[in-house]
């Protein structure tokens, strides 16, 4: 079958690979329909991210059940099915807890032996590992896969903000207002995600022609915001996101964080702030996720840009590279 | 100046009555604009609330600040205020908790003696006491006054029902779906209440004409919805309501009950649900919702089928008792 | 292999039974060496529980793994284990919200055909399905078996009451203490229960003897306990624990109903209560619960007053129904 | 009356100051009988925190009422009282919350200007604004006043580590026990203070003897521990609270930061952990520590090493200063 596979740094590949077949009684073999292309698999294109050279890389899906093992009982051969980008096991401390997104034994899809050693979804087929816990089913046909939207601690009547508007900062935009936020500043330097912030319900604020702080102090009495996204993962994101919320208020850094920093946590402990970091728990979270895009609270559509074949993958690559899309789905 | 009086069973009067005057630091007197006509009033109209002849009725206002106490410091004469039914202290041990609504020296307007003697708002003005807690500024001009929504656990993606759609019932309806419902079943068998609830997002379910339950399951995989509102106050609507709601959910009664009521005790413990009674926390989500009322995300205005004069009181009740008004507001 | 089985109402026999073997990739095989004597057995000893003749009792047990399935990797052979009551399947819609005490595949130890066919661990040995998530290790020898405590609400500094002194009570009340509560009023009519819980730290109030709701306000300042907990299952003891709690704050039904019951619901409207029903959530909180013991702050050793040999499960069941024990631990 | 007051950097002095009086009708005014010397008190006197000379200095203490304004009704002449170390509002957007730690009117006792202009308790006398708010009725005689013990969002059965042992860390130690605290693990270089520690049932780690993180390993199944509360304020330790709390867990700083710091971001983001700053809701939870103090689960007569007259205030502050003294009490 075909399979976009990482070769080296700044280049990927169609390549032909071997079809997967069931391992365990819970594995599933998902024909994949369509798979999005993500900032993550930008990290291993540019090869910050190192990955074994042939590996199948993607990790957003959705498709068809083509095989189960017997232990599968969630989703059927037949079922059209959504997963999520990493798997969990159900039964450690942490799946105890509910916090699959930390499970000791997790494996992400298309990300090398760092973790896991699970070939990715840009194939014509994925093999899914607890297939009770990573897939669901999808009522009706979605125009795209896309990741949870964010779990922030937002109360009904809050003001957030989220800086940062690619489509991880834009779904947070459209989950925010879906959840409560009376409103949402939504801050960002390009014009086209400002306007795409903008139709989904939020204030666009244009970080270097406006103040952002200036802003956030408008919409809250002087206060600052409830709550800050930081959805760029940078320093200086963190900055301006521990200025602008107020008192008692939570930063949550969903944008990813690999090293040292410097946090002004004078200010942090002077305002009492609680920041929160670290990626979604997605199978957590998914349920709910799913059930507002199928009553159609939620949309990803508008965040695809670029619907492609899975065939043309090295050329979507490229545009994706070049920052010329915002969310790019391929379809075997 | 005008007010509206209880007299008797049966009978209001439109009275002249002394002005209020300032007693305590923190009271403010505000020049009523807008005084709803409200359930809770029917019953003192009807005689089954006791209070004194002659005593002010009505606890639903927005209006202007026209005199404030040098203790007044949140809200000054000229403000355009929303004032909340009760009052609260601010420093008792339930106050202290962010619990409001039971503070142990609160006052209802408008409900004699036997609620802290507090003279009603359906009148040209009023006595505010504890301004600071119980008042807010309005920043625009609203079409009405409201009570708070509801809170009810509701969690993003959860379904919900509500029973009974009555005003507090479709406040109940528009919040849920404001706060990131995925579904809200709306039950009751006035078709022209289910049509505003289906016009605030909701899924009319005719009782009567349909099969609560079985809608209830349609909805949820069999399972039952997450959260439902009592919104009536009767032990059949609490039966159905235990019967509709899943495993681990919440039963909130917003509906008043008085009374003992044979209760499914056994559904309740083998389902493990959570059973919450009593009335809203109104001074502890008043900002909340002013947020998102001023934001456009929750919008009482379609709840409001009669503009009457104050003057017009007397047919006012007539009407409101004669079930052909969904919500009156007098204007002084 | 030896096991008490269910004859007829008032009847158990200790049996030849075959022994337990693995039919599932993770399915244990537990020698028992201790197993309790229940409650709830006894609503099966008297026939008010329907199960088959022949089907071995028995839900309370530790023990050591002595086979284990390929796909049991948290507990291995050779360990000694305490078991939950009943088993999870880790990945229905319940078990996926930590509510493992509602999955809806879940089977319960020596309840008969009507809780999942799962035979008892009044036995030799136990066969235990998803063990993975049914057993813990136990560090170190454990003195006896007994269900988790109660998750309750409960908040450092608070005030609470247990209703009924019984095991399940007791361990509410050293659970109670352990998690922060300033004071704990323990109800029952029986001394020796009373004593019990006073060496616990609680203090002991004497149903019939003492004026429970006069107690519950000397120590609260007249306002009610915070979190009450009914350790019964009677609607006169819900009357009362809805009596003596205070307004917006929770009663914990843990005792068993079953059926139709009347409440007052009006006082609970009036005061803005929470009213919880149903069981644990075992598995939820049983790494909680061994953590306490193998610290030594919970000690559930007190609450057995009878060790006696599986052999003599017939006198055993003779003397708790005669309620001689509180707490009857069987060593096969 | 006499005073100890700030006069220049490492020098204060007992003086002799008016008499305060009552000002607003929610006023009290004590008669101080014990005041503690506290961390904050040495960074006046070092002149790192910089007040007026000749302003009375003091936060911690406990005394008689001895005149009320005719608004404070929930103490009164006579009561022995125990007070809060800032004062607030009740009514601003924190207050109603719950958040008083933040409230945008609040006064801290004995911090010059720059924190409200209220004089210090380490006098004769002091004045309480809002004292309805600020001050508790104390039952019995209590030994010490000392600040509200923390609240770290720990739940039973977690292990905990508290990095720093000076009086806020000791509490907070003591307090991790009495509301369930698995185990806490007790981190300091000094013996006296590890065994005071161990005395209140924590398991003392000797910093620079002992490996922190492998001691953190060993309790938790090398995880790391649950909660970690950080008592010094210092990057160093922010450092090794991070690395040694679990996934998914808190950090709490309660030590004091006022200046960046550099934060290892990257881990707290794979671990998806909660970092937590600021000073404690005194307010908010002083009725749980005294409820728990009544009760005797907490007790701090255990951290004070020094009873001292207030006239001995230069030597206490010498002694304080030299670190011979864990907490000193001042009697006037």
């Amino acid at each position: 079958m075909r399979a976009v596979t990482f070769q080296a740094p700044g280049e990927v590949r169609v390549d032909d690979v071997p079809e997967p077949e069931l391992l365990a009684p819970d594995d599933a073999i998902v024909r994949i329909e369509a798979t999005g292309v993500c900032g993550s698999d930008l990290h291993i294109y540019h090869g910050r991210v190192k990955i074994e050279p042939g590996f199948t890389i993607g990790h957003e899906y959705v498709g068809t059940v083509v095989a189960a093992g017997e232990g599968v009982h969630r989703v059927a051969v037949g079922d059209r099915v959504l997963g999520c980008f990493q798997t969990a096991c159900g039964e450690c401390f942490f799946c105890r807890r509910g916090n699959y997104h930390r499970c000791v034994n997790s494996r992400t899809f298309g990300h090398g032996a760092g973790l896991g050693s699970l070939q990715g979804t840009q194939a014509d087929q994925a093999l899914v590992p607890h297939a009770n816990l990573v897939l669901r089913r999808v009522p009706d046909v979605m125009g795209t896969g896309f990741h949870a939207a964010v779990s922030s601690g937002l109360q009904p009547g809050d003001v957030a903000a989220v800086l940062g508007l690619g489509p991880v900062g834009l779904c947070a935009v459209q989950a925010a207002r879906a959840i409560g936020a009376a409103r949402v500043l939504a801050v960002d330097s390009v014009p086209e995600r400002l306007a795409v912030a903008e139709s989904f319900g939020a204030i666009p604020v244009h970080l270097g022609e406006q103040d952002v702080r200036a802003v956030a102090r408008e919409y809250t009495e002087g206060r600052g915001v409830d709550v800050c996204i930081d959805a760029v993962g940078d320093p200086r994101v963190l900055d301006t996101a521990i200025r602008i919320t107020r008192a008692v208020g939570t930063v949550q850094c969903i944008g990813v964080y690999a090293e040292r920093a410097e946090v002004h946590m004078g200010l942090l402990w002077l305002k009492s702030m609680t920041l929160c970091g670290g990626q979604a728990n997605v199978i957590g979270h998914v349920d709910r996720v799913l059930a507002l895009m199928s009553a159609g609270v939620l949309d990803p559509s508008a965040l695809v840009t670029h619907h492609m074949p899975l065939d043309d993958a090295v050329e979507a690559y490229a545009i994706y590279d070049r920052r010329e899309a915002l969310k790019i789905v391929l379809q075997p």
